[in-house]
């Protein structure tokens, strides 16, 4: 049980009987499980809750609602309100913010804001440029900076200065900078501390500078810093001017969802932007019916291709209640292939130039399971079946060919999506095994016009 | 192209000629860069250059390599080597680095470890008795702790002291203790900064403390930080004595590799233990051939079902070509809906309680998408079909039945699982495809029994 959930019903009691209460009430909670509580609450009780907070803490609770939770109750409330939160609210959250509201009541809280805040306006102006999965979003423009010329204990005065002001952003680093605002060097908080107050800062700040520029991809930030393990990260355009900086906290949101994102469309859905019983009725509909259709219309192609080889299953009596079973396994190879693949590449240990080794190796796997898979077909189809020795034969082979096509088409084709641009986990699941289902038909077909050639030929006389 | 791969050449060219240089040479490069060079290098290559690197660096390198490549390499050097390297690595890698060793080795070199730093050796018998994936492996017992009765100036100077004995951890944040180790506040690095010298701890320190127990899985332990925004967290035991921390960093590991498990298993994998191309042949055959049989063996049902129904395909010539088609629309709904509530659940959205709210609207949902798909398929048959009116109606009620079947087959698998005990994402996309294909085959059946009624009757007193 949340914590949230076991109080909301005192807080709207008391919404309702003394709202100035509601304020001291709430004095002891963590941010996050109020913004459970508001999450739980409806849209106008959530609204007039957080008009009787102040600004600050309101701000604090709005940024870690969802973007849907945040548009909603920015509609319900006076834009002066809004744009006095937004003036409250992180650099970076705040930009993400507006890009939730409708255009024209963004425009309207821009404008209280330009008089609340206006280098906060300028701000948001400034990263609205950039699209909206770029670095750019992500980046704070609340740090410590000091000149280059400063010492240790300058830069702590900066830091307390900054802590004093602002809240409770954390504080990892102290960046210097030159006059036009150029990165020269960082030093982290810990690597203040431990210094002599009188040393220079230039002669504490580290120079090789890991930094990221405003237009690269979030998922390619996250993965950077996780892979350096930075807590913070600098963006700098190509004259290494500082714009702003990257903390570990939000890079753990975009690998997270991310990774829904993925798992979504390996699924074969189109990502829901929110949580599943948040996404209304007819958008779940929109997402998940566009696949299902293009699927079922492929499919088509399995009933054309079993009509067209008619001959071959009116001659082989039962043959044709063996499909599902042999097609599926190779939509079962081909699943776990893409799935290993598409994983690879998200996570950067397959590179596209890999490709040739991927291939020989899944060929190679493909040979094994199917002939494991194969010998497994063929003693069930002799031991329980009133099948003919040929035809388990043709079972057992169909089942090495359509495994080896299933590794193979299911490996290679997330490695051809990433090579024209697209995303690699569009190769879905669902979508190998259909692709793989009609190869699997013709695999079926050739093996046993070829084994039981003679049985065909005869059946065919017999007309 | 990556550095470490850049700088592979002049670094074997010089591990031949003049080893002694190599330290100097990779003095500039960040270990995360060095760390990528080593995986390349051979293992001994590798094994030279880390003994020629300060044991401190060396440290630095380890804890940045992969579980296997590490305990490839110990084995390689001479044990004390080894320990000397442990005793420099940062208390939660150690820890699990001992975990990769062998037994015997393991052993051994613990005992080298007594002799160099006994501390850290009983450090790691103390984390040793929890299970691996639980809290008690992430955390560090690098912190720094102050008495309550301490100033803020106290507490800097114990962050100084411990600064320069340690190396590069992130010092977040002091804690305060009692004598028998109980924690009773927390104080950020930037609190203490922003507060004057002769201030007391306890007036700084926040009391409210957010922590876990040591036996906690390591994946809600990542869950919570996330959720809170922490960039440390303590481990407490039920007393509140203070055992470690947890940082931000080990956490976002812990995501990577929990995710990286949940898509391999959605896409009918046994997780891999390390990368594709790092996994031998022969253990990914392990992996994968194990799902593949027990789906295949399963798939024979498909085959039993259809020739149970010999009579209804007998009768309507050209029906069982539409099988693969119509069960592959129920395995595609299907995926879909275990996806979603696979990962509702793994990421918290989704709760056990909600089951019922999400059966209902996920056969709602398998209604509206098996009548668009139901239409578009008697539609096609009608267009381009040699088949019946009938039929081409027997067709789109099948797909009603079986889109319903699969999304609610879909959904519940991955709840029944949670709620038994076993994890969700085994309900794997393969796996909820096959179960449902043999769903698929009995609805077709019996709508075509009632719908073409009077043709089955008809052949069958024919024959």
């Amino acid at each position: 049980m949340r914590l949230g959930t076991l109080l909301i019903h005192d807080v709207r009691e008391i919404l309702r009987d003394d709202p100035e209460q509601v304020r001291e009430l709430l004095e002891e909670i963590h941010p996050e499980d109020i913004a459970d509580l508001v999450a739980e609450l409806d849209a106008d009780e959530a609204a007039q809750l957080l008009e009787r907070m102040p600004s600050r803490e309101a701000a604090d609770i709005f940024e870690r609602l969802d973007d849907d939770e945040q548009g909603e109750l920015a509609v319900l409330m006076p834009p002066a309100s809004v744009a006095q939160i937004a003036s409250e609210m992180a650099a970076d959250e705040r930009a993400d913010f507006f890009s939730v509201l409708p255009e024209a009541l963004g425009d309207e809280v821009l404008e209280h804001l330009d008089e609340v805040d206006h280098e906060a306006a300028q701000e948001v102006r400034d990263i609205e440029k950039w699209p909206e999965t770029s670095a750019a979003h992500l980046m704070t423009t609340e740090y410590v900076t000091v000149a280059v010329t400063a010492t240790v204990e300058d830069a702590i005065a900066a830091v307390r200065k900054e802590a004093m002001l602002e809240s409770d952003a954390p504080v990892y680093n102290v960046y210097a900078t030159s006059s036009d605002h150029r990165l020269l060097g960082i030093a982290s908080l810990r690597q203040l501390i431990s210094s002599e107050a009188h040393e220079k800062f230039a002669d504490v700040m580290r120079t090789n500078i890991i930094s990221v520029p405003p237009d690269m991809d979030q998922e390619e930030v996250a993965r950077r810093m996780a892979k350096y393990d930075l807590n913070a990260m600098p963006v700098m355009d190509e004259k290494n001017v500082l714009l702003g900086i990257i903390t570990i906290d939000d890079v753990i949101d975009v690998l997270a969802a991310e990774q829904t994102e993925d798992v979504q469309k390996i699924g074969g859905i189109a990502p829901l932007e929110v949580s599943y019983f948040k996404t209304s009725f007819v958008s779940l509909v929109q997402k998940r019916v566009v696949w299902l259709i293009v699927l079922f219309l492929g499919g088509f192609f399995t009933e054309t291709a079993l009509r067209h080889f008619d001959p071959v299953f009116q001659a082989v009596v039962g043959a044709s209640y063996y499909v599902p079973l042999l097609i599926s396994a190779g939509g079962n190879s081909g699943s776990q292939s893409s799935t290993l693949v598409i994983r690879g590449l998200a996570v950067g240990e397959i590179q596209l130039g890999h490709w040739w080794r991927i291939l020989a190796r899944e060929a190679g796997m493909g040979l094994v399971l199917g002939l494991i898979l194969g010998a497994i077909g063929f003693m069930k189809v002799m031991a329980f079946g009133t099948m003919s020795t040929a035809f388990a034969a043709t079972v057992g082979l169909t089942l090495v060919g359509i495994c080896m096509t299933g590794c193979t088409v299911g490996s290679m084709l997330p490695i051809g999506l990433k090579r024209i641009g697209l995303d690699p986990a569009t190769s879905s699941t669902p979508f190998i095994a259909s692709l793989v289902d009609v190869c699997g038909i013709l695999v079926f077909v050739h093996v046993a016009k070829i084994i039981l050639r003679s049985v065909i030929a005869a059946h065919g006389a017999g007309h």
